[in-house]
């Protein structure tokens, strides 16, 4: 491993790179980066590639820093505000020498330290500041490290990397003017202005310009260059050293997938991975060795199948393999609950009363199916960019005024970054708006912790006026979106999640809004849904069964698939119990379980207790002294999720029908 | 009741006062308003006096609205994003015939429509559009409802009132962007510039200047007045309504407390009432007859005495009153938790690592008690402004760097407004971040819900890393913030509640963070402290108690009455457990009660279930199937707070001892 940092901590030698070499190694790490994504399978080529420059810049000639020695109280800080383009940071932290360059290709799996979106405690050694994924987060924390310097009397720079749709965040204007008040002159920031963002050009989501005028309208000292120009970029570095009084903004134009003929001005490469022709392409392109591209990979391929192993041993162990459509019978069809959500906004869009609002994410999401084909209803469509706290904002204003308006995010963004505007423009004003919280639960895959939605049912739930939601599979994900859109007056808050997770319901299976279902074990059939009785549990009669497991969202198949396992292995008979409505909670199905079961078993693809302890509330508040009952719970331990394939980190966080299977007989035998 | 609107909706006929007459009106106003300030006892005078021209152009010229159709379809919408000035608007809409001008002197008080801070749905008939009290939020709800305008092809406007210091906060900026992005020129922005915050000048605090450069940044049309002009004012509006393609923002430089002598240019008169001798005082300067005066308070004390004697008769009763302070002995000495932590933060501020993140509630809440007499210390603090969510990122950077940070406000604001920042950077990061969560609880008093947090153990429990406590009283909120801040090493929110509550430990009781004490009434004492025993959980022996009361912070000082109640009423034995730490929780001594007693009461100033439900959680998972079990829980029921005096209040949710003791009583019966 070369060590190719700027200072040797140690001695104090100092070693930039020239503009030529530069040019030369923003080449290779650029080669490095799509090595990492297209082993990851996933990731975001778009922005690493348009802020590899500056990067390139920053790390061979900028930056003060020292590989061998990443804690050195002396280096310079550099935060990436932008996380999702981390691939490009370990590519350059892995060329300087921090760790490993074929490393890169262990990015965004299980157990790897190269999370999606940054994690500093896994990578403190490996030169990552802050943990990131969150837009808007990095200038105020660079703020902080700015202003612990002077306090300190330290030399050090810091250095913040932001994106253009990120200045949409209204928390980075907050570290901006707050940047401008205490002078930091110690404080770069750099704005990788690329032009685009998920949804389309910036300019059309939602226009951040003339962005000079707003720096320097907040106080800083503004720079703007070509951002693929080395010298113009070493030449900014430098007129921000010595600007004095002030923090410097360096404002880089750049092209969006830059050094790679077909990703370039294209925002459908903005979170996508190239696949084996792609990749051949651009390795071709960037006049990487292909043979050498390829040795890289291994050292993923080899994390993943250890990993697997590892996952295997670790599964509770049957008669036979119970996962999905793995048995010769009980087939089931996978689709994602978020295709629930944007197919009953399609189908509920002709409602004239309803209007969307957007927040770049908005394929993914599905709630551009509100509009899709559908050029009349553009009208009803809003988008404000990168900015939830404005989205429920504007959605409370709409529906004010008789609207229903349909806001939609991922969970982490649609629920804890407007909290407070949940909670008193809409909740306390008890105003119409609906919220889809996609990306629910670990199962969000390689994206990693930030983007991993594990806390919503708790922190929505306990907001009066608000209701809550999740789907069990795609079909009651839609049943739950029109009628909370349509039948309720208020707040409602639908949690779904990415994956494609089986199809357990049918368009005639019982539903009713507020109630929840129960679910019946009967018999192998062809089909997985065919095995089962489901019927609304108002309306089911007691059939003294061993346990009863009581699921929400993703989960409900999971236990459903327990039932199967119990029965088959252990001649146990179980109460499924679907609690589609967490808010309010259909109480009445959760006592007589309890009182009929006496074994309550809960399941949530959430921090543990979000949605368990809401049950144990309700049953132990309902329960009589006479009452025998033990229980358990199913779901996250109080821990962060983590990149990996959806399924593996099903399996890894113990949430697969066989972990339940395995709780569930062991909490049968405490009866 | 004069109806003082501009239209008639019905006929159409339009009426505007002119500049002359708007000059008295104001003044007219401003006397009503002090009348409710001083008749509350609590509430804004600077903010609603330096506002009031600006408010009388818009009512009594500007604006097209009709009192006798407080929701006309046709009325322009006025949004106070400020909405702590609202007796300013509730004096105008009073005068304006929306309601009874006399209601002015129920403001603040339990049961009066007229809440410290607007409250939508009491009053959607006296002209207020929206819920407030959380700054930067009024922005994006005008934003939704201009576009809502333009959606339909309606033609009202839509006018935002804002303050200067609420320019910190950065989701103004993301409304502010997209009104000029989506080219409203239906809506109206007026900045209230009266240059004092509360913690003094907004240029010191967090300059906000240039301020006009700023939204012209953000493409804006800006008109800068004096808005103590009534010509100026009104053309300035006039301006706005033919700007075309642009949203206008009026920037009014005005002056704090304007009109009353004493108050003018005194941030103290942010948020303090007029006494008697000011009153009067201010009436005179007003030019309005102090007999009117006092005869406009008679309404609400007509409405205390009232309530006073329904929140009596609700009162569960005993043989005796054992309020506190009310018999012979067991006399309690009152302060409140929130003086805990800030003495504790006073005598922790010689160690060096530690620094403090202030964002404008300083003196409230006590942080500034870290810097009082000690000025060496000045440049360990640092002032963000109202900007929760820099402000959490700020104490993250400087975490990173070995700091200790200290940040606080408000529990709503500390908790939810910066919610994805906690987890995100903090959490996710693990950085040792301090932050204390202040005017937790309904005894807030009289600014109301959007003040009184009621949701905080809830969505700072459900985050990994984050350590959560609750000090019963004054001086085990003092040992808790000094443990958690030097004992702990990462994220730790500490809860504290604003009204004095009673000094119920002693600097000898047992304390240790992370385990929970037991408390037993041992017979009556000259004081209320001396007649328990407190041990810790783990050194206490089983007495086979009737009960556990299982209660944290303000709530455990009422378990303790209630177990005084419940001995002498009844002869029953209570085991009052203190949970100081929430997160994490003593799960030993809960199970212990449970097999112990078999009857678990919780108790908290809370949403019912946000403590309650975890300590159920805990019970349940180990509770075996012979363990007798009945649970009750005390709390605020799924709904908002509200606005009156502390106590009454904290009948009003039935969180006193007496509701306690009756419902210990029945559950004991259960058993």
């Amino acid at each position: 491993m070369v060590q190719m940092g700027v200072v040797d901590s140690k001695t104090g030698k100092e070693e930039k790179l020239s503009v030529k070499e530069l040019e030369e190694v923003a080449r290779e790490l650029r080669a490095y980066t799509i090595v990492g994504i297209h082993a990851a399978g996933s990731g975001h080529p778009g922005g690493s590639l348009s802020a590899m420059d500056l990067i390139a810049g920053a790390y061979f000639h900028a930056l003060r820093h020292d590989p061998k020695n990443p804690c050195w109280d002396g280096r310079d800080r550099f935060f990436l505000s932008k996380a999702h383009i981390v691939p490009a940071f370990y590519a350059a932290l892995g060329k300087a020498g921090y760790f490993d360059i074929n490393d890169i290709s262990t990015l965004r799996k299980i157990g790897s330290p190269l999370q999606g979106h940054s994690d500093r405690l896994k990578c403190e050694k490996y030169g990552i500041e802050m943990s990131g994924g969150s837009l808007g987060q990095g200038l105020g924390i660079s703020v902080g490290d700015a202003l612990a310097a002077r306090l300190d009397g330290k030399n050090y720079r810091v250095y913040c990397m932001m994106g253009d749709g990120e200045q949409q965040e209204g928390s980075i204007w907050e570290s901006a003017m707050a940047a401008g008040h205490f002078k930091l002159d110690n404080l770069v920031g750099i704005v990788d202005k690329n032009k685009l963002q998920i949804d389309g050009n910036v300019c059309d989501i939602m226009d951040i310009d003339p962005l000079a005028d707003k720096y320097k309208a907040f106080n800083w000292h503004v720079i703007e260059i070509d951002g693929h120009n080395m010298q113009e970029i070493l030449d900014a570095y430098e007129e921000a050293a010595k600007t004095k009084g002030k923090p410097t903004v360096i404002i880089a134009k750049t092209v969006k997938g830059k050094g790679i003929s077909f990703m370039e001005n294209v925002a459908g490469w903005h979170g996508k991975a190239p696949n084996r022709e792609e990749f051949e392409t651009a390795m071709k392109e960037l006049n990487f060795d292909l043979k050498k591209a390829d040795k890289m990979l291994e050292k993923g391929t080899q994390l993943r199948e250890k990993l697997e192993k590892e996952l295997e041993r670790k599964m509770p162990k049957f008669s036979k393999n119970y996962w999905w459509n793995e048995t010769e019978n009980m087939k089931a069809e996978m689709i994602p609950t978020r295709q629930g959500w944007g197919e009953a906004l399609a189908e509920m869009g002709s409602d004239e009363r309803i209007v969307t609002i957007q927040a770049d994410i908005s394929g993914s999401i599905k709630i551009s199916d509100f509009e899709k084909n559908k050029p009349e209803r553009n009208k009803r469509v809003f988008s404000v960019g990168i900015a939830e706290q404005n989205m429920m904002e504007v959605a409370a204003g709409l529906a004010k005024e008789g609207k229903i308006p349909i806001t939609g995010t991922y969970g982490v963004f649609a629920s804890g970054r407007p909290w407070d505007q949940l909670r008193t423009t809409i909740c306390y004003g008890n105003l119409n708006v609906k919220i889809g919280g996609a990306h629910g639960g670990v199962s969000v895959g390689p994206d990693g912790a930030t983007h991993q939605a594990l806390e919503e049912i708790a922190i929505t739930s306990i907001i009066p006026n608000m209701n809550v939601f999740a789907g069990c599979d795609y079909l009651e994900s839609k049943k739950i979106t029109k009628a909370s859109t349509l039948d309720v007056v208020g707040p409602c808050y639908v949690r779904f999640g990415r994956e494609a997770v089986p199809a357990v319901t049918k368009p005639e299976t019982a539903f009713k809004l507020g109630k929840a279902n129960v679910i019946r074990f009967r018999g192998e059939k062809e089909n997985f849904a065919d095995a089962f009785d489901i019927v609304l549990a108002s309306n089911y009669k007691n059939e003294n069964e061993d346990l009863a497991i009581v699921a929400t969202g993703s989960m409900v198949s999971e236990a459903m698939r327990a039932a199967w396992i119990l029965k088959k292995e252990f001649n146990l008979e179980t109460r499924v119990i679907d609690v589609h409505t967490i808010k309010p909670i259909d109480e009445k199905a959760l006592i007589s379980a309890m009182k009929e079961t006496g074994v309550i078993l809960t399941a949530e693809e959430h921090q543990v207790g979000g949605f368990g302890n809401i049950v144990a509330g309700v049953i132990t508040r309902n329960k009589s002294s006479e009452d025998k009952l033990v229980v358990d719970m199913i779901g996250v331990q109080d821990r962060f999720g983590e990149s990996g394939e959806s399924w593996d980190l099903m399996k890894r966080f113990g949430l697969t029908a066989e972990f339940i299977a395995e709780r569930a007989k062991k909490l049968v035998g405490k009866k």
